[in-house]
């Protein structure tokens, strides 16, 4: 398999997410390199053999002998780091990612990219409301997504090769989407949802009825607890789709508080049952 | 202790609620006796030995005998039922409920009953998203919460056998609110989330996308199956207090997504850790 050729892996960004990938890919076999400007995050990491080396600047040598490289970045960094390191990296190397939105990135980096690299984009949907490679575990794959987005721009060979990569790490289910296919989905399944969040929470000063709540207030509210910096990136990065989810969300919940308004009883009663019927799709996937 | 002299339980109302009551009641020795008008609720609960015995209409000997009578139907039918069998009543017994909302019955039932019975409200705040006796289990009080709706005509002995009442049955957490606190906090809490989740799910058709969707959009949507003749009821009953949460929620919706279109980084960012600090008084309460 594709894999096979590419035993030394450099992650760059060695956060929640990149330090769960050197987690998988170290126990898989693969030599693994880090690159985090953050010293404290290298040596962690070198302390608890999560990689088998690190740096906290883009060294030529360590560039130039990775087979694959993964970034973890934050969506503008990641451009940039293209932009200014791209001619270090080994001819032939295969480039992904792990960047939560496509549009806005994946287009610039492939046409800035030098002919001799390939960068296929993906998406592993898994998180944890905590931070840092401190954090990682690659357990949190198990359950999650992780979605290949390709352009006209990829190579079969360079899809299979990503594909592969969210099968090895143990991802329990593996999806092909456009960017923009990706962008609409992940503005309705994540970042409306996050938003939605966030508003119960801003709306009033509810602390006071902190000792009413339930299971489901706290399930509905745990993302409410937010990485303020990465999340507004993400969705200022994707916002003609996420305002697109948000417009069409405030529509119908204005109609529904209309409904009760007027008092109609019958209007209130279609919308429950549509909103169980569609809610048993979503549970015959699990 | 109040609840040694209240030997012979009615529960009026079978259902999941009902059926989890008489449960816990029987166990702890009490004498449960249940009126329901459905045939087969009443004989699931003889036949699982839910209950000691149980009638489909009001019989007089059944409502003449009991100390305590525990009122599990929705809030209609529950003003109708004492209008029409109050007379039948034991003198001197104690009537408690497990209704959603309270401002809309708790005053008219009080206002209508004969002076020798007391009711003492309360809302055990617990639930499942199935129905019927054959779901009971009293292990949903566990973590749960009681709270007393007491009004200034309930006595002390009254508002404490009510408390007692949650106690015994296995809250975890016994509150006491007024009425109209208790609508206002049950409309954050419960009903504007249920709001929530319904126009998520009815927003659009998204039957596509459940392949895609995680834990997070999971717990946020699982109260989405919802029982549209009871919650239509309840959002009905309570129209004021919901409308003004809903209200509250719908603006500050509006001004996220107006910060965002609006492309204010700092604004969003500040929301964001606004909602993260909040969410936090919510997790110390668990």
């Amino acid at each position: 398999m594709e894999w096979i050729h590419k035993r030394n892996v450099l992650i760059v960004g060695l956060g929640l997410i990149g330090g769960s990938y050197a987690r998988a890919l170290k126990r898989l076999g693969y030599r693994v390199t880090a690159l985090d400007k953050k010293e404290s995050a290298i040596r962690y990491a070198l302390d608890h053999r999560i990689i088998d080396a690190g740096v906290t600047s883009p060294e030529p040598d360590v560039l130039g002998s990775a087979d694959a490289v993964i970034f973890a970045l934050y969506p503008g960094v990641f451009v940039e780091w293209i932009r200014d390191n791209q001619h270090l990296l080994k001819s032939g190397a295969m480039l992904t990612d792990v960047t939560g939105v496509k549009s806005c990135i994946v287009y610039d980096i492939q046409n800035m990219l030098r002919p001799d690299l390939e960068f296929i984009a993906a998406h592993p949907m898994a998180g944890r409301e905590v931070y840092g490679v401190e954090n990682s575990d690659d357990r949190i794959f198990r359950d999650a997504n992780y979605i290949v987005v390709p352009t006209e721009k990829n190579t079969e060979e360079g899809i299979a090769w990503c594909r592969e990569l969210g099968q090895i790490l143990g991802f329990a289910h593996i999806g092909v989407l456009t960017p923009e296919e990706h962008d609409e989905m992940i503005g309705f399944v994540s970042q409306l949802t996050h938003c939605i969040a966030i508003a119960l929470m801003t709306c009033s000063e509810n602390r006071h009825l902190a000792e009413f709540t339930g299971d489901s207030f706290r399930d509905l509210t745990r993302i409410a607890r937010i990485n303020d910096v990465m999340w507004s990136e993400l969705f200022l990065k994707n916002k003609e789709p996420l305002l697109r989810q948000m417009d069409t969300f405030l529509r119908e919940f204005a109609s529904l508080r209309d409904l009760l308004e007027a008092e109609d009883a019958e209007g209130l009663r279609q919308k429950m049952r549509l909103s169980t019927e569609r809610r048993g799709y979503f549970d015959k996937e699990v």
